[in-house]
C-alpha cells in the first residue's frame, strides 16, 4: 500500500531547535520540523574562541539533517552576514536542498559559493520582502525588517500548529537609508491572527532604549568631511554594511570626492550591491584604487574593510606601512566606523595607536558617532513582544545570560514563565501540539572546526596539544638503541621549540640530555624494553625536572629507535 | 682632591623618562634623573597581550638603572596596584636603595617580597600623605589622592628645575568612603609655586565627564542586599579595592548577615588593611568560610576573588562546581562588583553563563551601578591641569591613542602645543633645564618577559615558536641513517602533535612518511651526508606537500641519527 498522507485532522507536532546560535554569539542556524517537513532558517559559521587556537571558522554539525535529508524542503535566510549564511558552503556539500533569499542575500552567498566546488551546483531560489513560500505542507512568508546590512528579514513559518515568527537579526529604523521602515504592520497582523512561538534575537538584551538610526551616522560623517576639506579621507567600516557604505559614497560626492574601494570583500559585496540595485553610484564618483595618485588627496575618500582590526586586511596593512597603494600620514584623516566586537578592542587599538604614531588623525567610536548597532536594544525588543503577541516565547542569538535576560524582558512584558523556553542548549527540541510546548528529548548536535582545508579533522585531542605546546613549549628526546645488547647506539639528543632560549641554556639543557640518558640506561640495564614504558619514565622524569628548576612544563615526546 | 659637589649657580639639568607605562597599559615606571641623583616614581607589571603565549607576567627593563646604581636615591610609590608595584621583587634583585611609600601600599609590597628571597632585605620606609622625602638633591612630596585603592598619592618633586608632579593614579571623589577627598589645596598651591611638569595618567581620557564617586556602589549595594532578603549573596570584586569591601562589610552588618572571605589575594589584602587600620570590621562579622555551614544561607555575605574571571579564581571554581566549600545554586546571588579589563570581557561572560545555567541569580554592570571607575575621567584630568598649571605636560599611563588624545585635552585648557610631550615610546629622554624642554636622546628600555621562575629567558624566538605550534602543531620526522653504506637503519618515524588527528589521518601520514623516506634516499644515493641541508630538504618537502594538502604549515623537526 502507498504511503498515505496524514489527515489534516490528526496534525503533526512542530519540533523546533537551535543547531547553532543558542549560548554561543554567531554560528545561527533553527530548525522546525514537521513529520513530514523540515526548514532550517539560516547557516551561520562562527569564529573560534581564544581556546580554539588555529581554528579558522566553526560551523554546525548538520549530521541530524542528513539523516532527515528526505524530510528537508529548504533553508531560508533572513540576512547575509557570515553567522548566518557563511556555513552554506561547507553544509550545501552535506545536504542538499534549494536556499531561498532576497536578492541582496543570495548575491553575497553566490560570491562565497564560487569560492567552493560542487558536485551539484546548489540551487538559490530569490524572494522579495512580503512573499510567502510553499515548503512541503509548512510555508515560510520574508518579512522586511531593518538591520545593519539591505534586505534583511524576519520569517514567519506558518505550521499545522500555527505561525512561528523567527525575527532574524533586527533593529527599528525610522529614517533607514533605504527609505523602507521594518514591516511592523506585518508583524503586527501576524500577532493578531496568532503567533505561536516567537523566535527573537537577543543580542542587545542588555542595552536600554532604542538603537539610533543609521541617519545618524550620516549626520556625523557630513560634519567630519565638512571639517577636513584639507585631509584625504579613510574610512573603514563592515563591508556588508551597504547602507553606510552608500552614505558615504553620497557624502563623498556631495563634497566633490572620488571614492576607491580597497578590501577584497569590500570589492566583492560593493560590485553584488551595485549590480543588483542595491547601491547607487554617481557617474564618475567611484575610481581604481590604482587612480588615486591621479588625484590630489584631499579630493579623495578611500573606503576599506579592516574596521575590526584584522591583521593583512587593508586597514591593517595601511597601518603597518605593507598596503602597496595607500601610504598614511599626517595629510589624512581615518575613519573607523565600526564598533569593535568583544575580543577585538586590543587588535583595533593596535592599528590606532600605529595610525596615531604616523600622525594620521583618527576618529572612532569613543570619540564621534561614527557608528550604530545594527541589534534591537531592549524598547525595540518590547515593541516585537508588543507585536507579535506570540503565545510561546524563545529568546535566540545570544549567550546564556543574553537569553535569560530576554526571558525576564518578555516577563516584564506579562508573558507567563512556563510560556518562556530558554534552551539549555543547542540540540535541544522544543515540541508544540495543541496541547501547548514542552521541552522534548535532544538531537545531535555540535560544532565542527574548520582549519586550512580541514573540515573537522581538528578535535578535542589536537586543541589540547596545541595548548600545551602554546604554553611551554616542548622538547624532543631522540636515541637510537639496541635492545639485543641492552645499551645506546647514538643520543640521546635533545631538542626543544617554544621553551627556552636554547644558546642561552645550554647547562639545563645538558642536564635534561644526563638525566634521560640516566633513565635510559637504567631500563635497558634492567632489561625493560617495553618501549611505551621506558617513554614515559623518561617523559615523568624530565616533567619533574623541569616543573621544579623552571616552573614549567613543556610537553615531552621522546622517540626511541630500536635497531 | 675630593670630588665637590656642583655650584647652585650651575642647576643640574633634570632628565624624565619612562621605562614603562607609555604607549602600554601597565608596567609603570617613571624615572627623574639629575647628575648626581635618581628617583624612580613606581615600579610596576604588565599582563602578556595575545602574542606573548605562555607568558605570565611582564616588568620593566632596568638596565639603565643598574648602570647607574650609584645615583639611585630611591623607588617612591603612588599606590599599591601591580601595576605600580609589581615588578619590585624582580627589580630589587638587580638594583639596590630604599622603596618609600604609604603605609597599605607598602604592607602589600610586603607581602609579595615575602615569596621571594633576597641577598639584602629590600629597606621599606613608610610615609604619610603629606609628607616629605629627602632623596640626595631630590625632594618627593606625597599628596593624598582618591583612587580604588587606599591610601594613593600623586607624588610632587622638587629638582634643582623646579617642581615634577606626577598624579598616579587618581579621580576625584567627593564622597570618598575614608572621608578623605583627594588633596586638590595642595595641588592647587603647587600649581600657585609653579609646577615645571605634570605627568598625568590618561586611562579614562576618552571618557566624558566626572566618574561617579565609590559611594553610588553602596547604594546599589544596600538595594540589593534590601530586594534579596532571601538569598545568599556572593560578591566578587578587586582584592585591593578596600574601600569596595568595607562598604560590604558595613553593609552585610546593617542586614545582619555574616562575611566570609575566599580567594588567597582577597585574604592577604583584607588581613593586610585590617592589621594597617584601613578596614574596620564590627566585632563577629567575619566567619572563616569553613565556617558558612553554620548559618543561614541568608544569612551569610561571602566576599570573592575573581571578578575578571580569572580561570582557578575563587569565583571562577564556584561557577564550574570545583570550590571546595561553596556550592552555588539557586538560591544565591552573585554580584560582579567590578568592569571586565579589555580582554576579559569573554572570560567574565563566561562564568556568568555557567552561573545562570546553575539557576544562580546573578547581577554584573551592565545591569546595575555596582561598580565605578578608579581614573579620572576628562573634567577632572582638567581639573588637574587646571590646579597645576605646568609650563610643561607630558601625559603618561596609556596607548599612545589615549596620550594623544590627552595631549590634546591640555591645548583644548589652553596649553601651546609644544611645551606639550607625548613620549613616542619608553626609554625617551626629555629634558628640562633653564630654557625649556626638550627630547634629548634615549636610553635602555624595554620589557622583559617572566614565565614560570624564568626572568627573561623566553624572548621573541621562543614566542615565535609557541605561536607556530600553536597555530598547526608540529610533525617530528626521526630516522637513523649509516652514512658510510648511505642508507636508511631505520625509521622514518613520524610523530605528530597538535596538528591532525592521527587516527583519522592514517593515510595521510603514511604519505609523509613515504614522502620524507624518498627525500632521505635521494640524499643519501648522491652522496649528500650535510644533515643540515638533508634537513631542510625534508622540511621544505613536507612543508609544501602538507601546505597544498591541509593548507596548513606545521612546524617540521626533522631528527637524524647518524651511527
Amino acid at each position: 500500500m502507498a504511503r498515505t498522507k496524514r489527515s489534516t485532522s490528526k496534525k503533526s507536532a512542530v519540533r523546533v531547535f537551535g543547531l547553532g546560535g543558542l549560548n554561543e554569539i554567531g554560528k545561527n542556524m533553527t530548525v522546525i520540523e514537521t513529520d513530514e517537513d523540515i526548514v532550517v532558517v539560516d547557516c551561520g559559521l562562527g569564529f573560534p574562541d581564544d581556546e580554539m587556537l588555529g581554528i579558522d571558522l566553526v560551523i554546525p554539525d548538520v549530521t541530524y539533517l542528513e539523516e532527515n535529508q528526505d524530510k528537508l524542503r529548504g533553508i531560508v535566510l533572513t540576512h547575509g552576514h557570515e553567522d548566518h549564511i557563511g556555513a552554506l558552503p561547507y553544509v550545501l556539500k552535506r545536504i542538499s536542498c534549494p536556499v531561498y533569499g532576497t536578492r541582496l542575500t543570495l548575491g553575497i552567498v553566490e560570491n562565497k559559493l564560487m569560492e567552493h566546488k560542487f558536485e551539484v551546483q546548489p540551487q538559490l531560489l530569490c524572494v522579495e520582502p512580503g512573499d510567502t513560500v510553499k515548503l512541503g505542507e509548512l510555508k515560510a512568508e520574508f518579512i522586511h525588517v531593518n538591520h545593519s546590512i539591505a534586505d534583511a528579514c524576519a520569517i514567519a513559518i506558518t505550521t499545522p500548529q500555527g505561525i512561528l515568527l523567527h525575527s532574524g537579526d533586527f533593529k527599528l529604523d525610522l529614517t533607514p537609508i533605504d527609505g523602507e521602515v521594518m514591516d511592523i504592520t506585518r508583524i503586527g497582523e501576524l500577532g493578531k491572527d496568532g503567533v505561536r512561538l516567537l523566535m527573537c534575537e537577543s543580542t542587545n538584551v542588555e542595552r536600554g532604549g532604542f538603537t539610533p538610526s543609521e541617519k545618524n551616522v550620516g549626520r556625523s560623517l557630513d560634519d567630519i568631511f565638512a571639517k577636513n576639506t584639507d585631509k584625504r579621507i579613510v574610512i573603514a567600516t563592515f563591508s556588508s554594511n551597504v547602507h553606510r557604505v552608500q552614505q558615504i559614497i553620497d557624502i563623498s560626492a556631495q563634497n566633490k570626492r572620488k571614492v576607491a574601494i580597497t578590501g577584497r570583500s569590500m570589492m566583492n559585496i560593493i560590485s553584488a550591491a551595485i549590480r543588483l540595485g542595491y547601491m547607487s553610484v554617481p557617474d564618475g564618483v567611484l575610481i581604481d584604487i590604482n587612480e588615486i595618485r591621479r588625484y590630489k588627496p584631499e579630493s579623495i575618500t578611500i573606503v576599506t574593510t579592516g574596521s575590526q582590526g584584522e591583521p593583512m586586511s587593508a586597514l591593517y596593512r595601511m597601518a603597518f606601512s605593507s598596503h602597496d597603494k595607500v601610504e598614511l600620514g599626517a595629510k589624512d584623516l581615518v575613519v573607523i566606523s565600526a564598533h569593535a566586537i568583544p575580543g577585538n578592542e586590543k587588535l583595533v587599538g593596535k592599528i590606532i595607536n600605529e595610525m596615531c604614531k604616523k600622525n594620521v588623525s583618527v576618529l572612532y567610536d569613543a570619540m564621534v558617532e561614527v557608528h550604530v548597532s545594527g541589534h534591537a536594544c531592549r524598547e525595540e525588543l518590547k515593541l516585537m513582544h508588543a507585536l507579535a503577541k506570540p503565545e510561546f516565547f524563545m529568546p535566540v542569538h545570544g549567550e546564556y545570560k543574553h537569553l535569560l535576560r530576554h526571558k525576564q524582558l518578555a516577563e516584564d512584558m506579562g508573558m507567563e514563565p512556563d510560556h518562556i523556553f530558554v534552551s539549555p542548549d543547542i540540540g535541544h527540541v522544543l515540541e508544540i501540539d495543541g496541547k501547548g510546548a514542552r521541552w522534548s528529548g535532544t538531537v545531535a548536535s555540535g560544532q565542527i572546526l574548520i582549519d586550512g582545508y580541514g573540515v573537522g579533522d581538528v578535535g578535542n585531542i589536537v586543541l589540547r596539544d596545541r595548548r600545551h605546546l602554546a604554553e611551554d613549549g616542548l622538547i624532543v628526546v631522540v636515541a637510537t638503541v639496541d635492545s639485543r645488547d641492552g645499551y645506546i647506539i647514538s643520543g640521546p639528543d635533545i631538542i626543544s621549540r617554544g621553551f627556552v632560549y636554547v644558546r642561552e641554556s645550554e647547562a639545563l639543557m645538558e642536564q635534561v640530555r644526563t638525566l634521560a640518558r640516566n633513565v635510559l640506561n637504567e631500563c635497558l640495564d634492567t632489561n625493560n624494553f617495553d618501549w611505551a614504558d621506558v617513554k614515559n619514565q623518561v617523559k615523568d622524569a624530565l616533567t619533574r625536572y623541569l616543573s621544579n628548576k623552571t616552573g614549567r612544563k613543556p610537553m615531552i615526546l621522546p622517540v626511541i629507535m630500536d635497531i
